[in-house]
């Protein structure tokens, strides 16, 4: 597999191994040392540390805007569902049973020298896994008459699944995300309201992540379990799999029926009500890491940095550091009345006593956008020495202080656009359109003795038929149809794995 | 009991029973009417509502802030604590051990048609109740030198004690909260790093809150377990009870010496840190109904308030209805453009279809500050009807549009500034600083043969010994010492209790 930039430096890297040499342990080593996240102790959980945290709270602000830009309201239902509320949807349950922490005791005593469980619940409590049965139950008590509707809520939560092969950010037992919950008088309205928030997720994604995504509806098999459409967000990375990246599920009646959600029409009769959900998560983090990332580690696109902007002052000599740090003070303050998209710069002024060339790898691993570098030099010159993070090819560039300053947002926005036309132009690259038949698709998807797949690495889009001779194949295949693109030609074709006739094109990947 | 304030209308309130009559249930029913919050179907856990949400949301940015300001970070650190943990700190242990969830399975199975928790895992884990243990250990591996010192971070998030009697906000199984955690290098350090931020939360509850507290130390007694000193802000409640409302505390060696999170000191040495924790929960939206609600309903601080004016169109002819929108929708646009301590103002439009008086009703009981009733001879006359929460017994005022989007941050600053006032002179007027002898003290913390307390509603501020004998007598009276107030003016006197010699006042309180 190439690597989507070419680099024209030695092979020594930062990271190691490169993603070439090992695309999985690359990830981890990324992650590690950009500092954003480790695993922790407790099995399967994840500690996630200031500079990846700073990041998601970013992401948070920006997406709570466009939520309640959208007319939705915050709130925070229960971490435990009771067995029986889990109980009522039967297709939501089987979706979810196999991988719920379970809580049976209210507390510990000492028995024998040892703490042990004790005081036995009646009815086990579940860990939400996701939150549908709960706030169900809250609406079915809320919600009397038409006039209630619609009902728009969402919350910022955590959630526990338990995973047998965790992945750190991306397949983690318990994880962040947000999940909107929202209740209709109407299949239109619901509807609507499902294809607005895979919209938000779409933008937010695009503009925000630098993530180029495809969206599309899923095939019946990949629904969330209770729903009746699920619309996702398909994001490439950087090893031509593909990563889920936001969900909206419309629920249709179906958890309306099981709770027992009604309310009286316009017409005075009672109705179950239509319900949607949808949410993104901490995921998106590993998503951005397995998108940017390059083998001298993290570029965090500008709009979601923690600091957009590292100033390290670099003054070897004892007595030109006074000047060296009053001259950076005074850069940074000068850099916090500017603003990027609607908000004050973010500026770190990294002091630390330490060599800066180890603070510059540093940043770098961190994939701060930019860095400056001020000496004595830069500030008997007025001047700053740049390196940006997605041009450290290109080496340092040399502005005068106030070039820079009226630059800085500009140089921010030409850092976002890069990281997102790299990611599409990579998604393009690695997207193959020509193939039509199965053993086409069979070679493309090759897996060698070991099951390792060996043969293409990105997405094939092809025509597929839907019937269950095709989902057959597809599991043997071992890979997954991604999505119903929403764009399609519409075109007469013939099913990539069956040969029968096909109108639609889906998306193959394997996929994390 | 008295109300804080008197009012000079007809009996009739929006609460009943009115606080006089029955405080307690006034309290439940203030929290249902302004719908903030309200007990779930799960067992101690409640649903934070958006009306409640969204001013811990607003507590949230404010309290975020001031942690930034201090330089500390935000990180997540997993739910899940595993036993062997929270074993390692004896006291800390046995202060949680009676009220910890514990999860034991990791799946529910099918058997005869039940869903049973099944997949037992190796060794049980606790649901945090707070997380020294778990913070501690990745701090154990982070901190390797003096140079990764001061380590200042703070988590948002969920935890977890199971409580036999639940209250509303005040005492639930499951609350949200943050929790801040720093290690040092010296005693100096890390006892200032306490004091620091006992003093962000004294100064959040007075600004932001308008929450008077009386600021000092707890008696050994109080302290969190595991804890060598800890500090808290205690508010009084209008039924003169004592509720804590953030506690700072210094950890010393104890956590470090049982987890063994070391340094490495300047002379080379490897030495234990000195740990602080601090935190403030939820249950600061109880505290704020408690202090500033009347028999009216709540009463929000204009600083967490999160419409802080609401517009109401009334127009009762359909031919009026569209100048009025306009009107309203104009001055709220003007409104927008508006700052209050910072911000832009949170204006709402209510523009449902229902009775104003109705409206009317529903915002008074949820507290908002500024309500404007806007009718077609208000648009005629380029007026506003305002009615301000703090002064509904005098009624409405008309301004001039111009003269209140003038004066609109002046009028929040108003009601702001009379909420803490009143509950600065209420807390005054009920605390007690001439009881001189233990019967005194008996007689004011009196009660009947139904165990209720029907002597004094408030607070003893008297001189204490801190003996043995002391510490008994508190117990059979039923009360508790709040705190050593910062503020002591030294002077020797004989302790309340047992009449040995003593210099400190204590505050005595019944607490929630």
């Amino acid at each position: 597999m190439n690597a989507p930039q070419q680099k024209g430096k030695a092979p020594k890297t930062a990271i190691s191994p490169t993603r070439a040499e090992d695309y999985a342990e690359w990830y981890q080593k990324v992650v590690r040392a950009a500092d954003m996240a480790e695993m922790s102790g407790v099995r399967g959980c994840m500690v996630i540390k200031p500079w990846g945290y700073g990041a998601w709270e970013l992401m948070q602000r920006d997406l709570d805007a466009r939520f309640k830009e959208t007319g939705h309201e915050n709130c925070y239902f229960p971490l435990f569902i009771p067995l029986s509320y889990f109980q009522k949807e039967a297709e939501h349950v089987d979706g979810f049973a196999k991988e719920m922490a379970v809580v049976t005791h209210h507390r510990l005593t000492m028995k024998g020298g040892v703490l042990t469980p004790d005081g036995e619940l009646e009815e086990p409590l579940v860990v939400r896994p996701t939150s549908e049965t709960v706030i169900g139950e809250a609406m079915s008590k809320w919600i009397k008459s038409y006039r209630d509707l619609p009902l728009l809520l969402n919350q910022w939560a955590n959630v526990v699944r338990w995973e047998m092969r965790p992945r750190i950010l991306l397949r983690t037992a318990e994880f962040l995300w947000q999940e909107g919950h929202t209740a209709h008088e109407t299949y239109d309205d619901a509807m609507q309201e499902t294809r607005r928030m895979h919209e938000v997720y779409r933008q937010f994604a695009e503009e925000v992540l630098a993530l180029p995504v495809i969206c599309g509806e899923k095939t019946p098999n990949e629904r969330f379990p209770g729903a009746v459409n699920t619309f996702s967000i398909e994001a490439m990375m950087q090893d031509g799999r593909a990563l889920q990246a936001g969900t909206s599920h419309y629920l249709g009646q179906n958890f309306a029926k099981s709770i027992g959600i009604q309310f009286q029409n316009r017409e005075g009769q009672l109705e179950h009500v239509h319900t949607t959900s949808w949410g993104v998560s901490t995921r998106l983090l590993g998503a951005i890491v397995m998108t940017h990332a390059d083998d001298d580690g993290m570029r965090m696109p500008p709009r979601i940095a923690p600091h957009q902007i590292v100033i390290a002052p670099i003054a070897r000599d004892e007595s030109d550091r006074p000047r060296v740090m009053d001259y950076c003070e005074s850069l940074r303050a000068q850099l916090l009345t500017q603003n990027f998209c609607g908000q004050p710069l973010r500026v770190k002024l990294d002091a630390r006593d330490m060599a800066g060339a180890e603070k510059k790898w540093e940043w770098t691993k961190k994939g701060a956008p930019i860095l400056l570098e001020i000496g004595p030099r830069d500030v008997d010159g007025g001047k700053v020495c740049l390196t940006r993070r997605d041009q450290l090819a290109s080496g340092k560039r040399f502005l005068t202080r106030d070039e820079f300053i009226a630059a800085a947002a500009a140089e921010l926005a030409a850092v976002q656009q890069t990281l997102f036309e790299q990611a599409l132009a990579f998604q393009k690259s690695r997207t193959v359109a020509d193939i039509k038949t199965r053993a086409e698709l069979e070679a493309y998807f090759k897996k060698d003795a070991e099951n390792t797949f060996v043969g293409g690495q990105g997405f094939v889009r092809a025509k597929w038929s839907g019937d269950a001779e095709s989902l057959k194949i597809i599991d043997e295949l071992g890979v997954t149809i991604r999505c119903i693109p929403f764009d399609q030609d519409g075109k007469q074709g013939a099913c990539v794995l069956t040969g029968a006739p096909a109108t639609q094109d889906v998306i193959f990947a394997r996929a994390y």
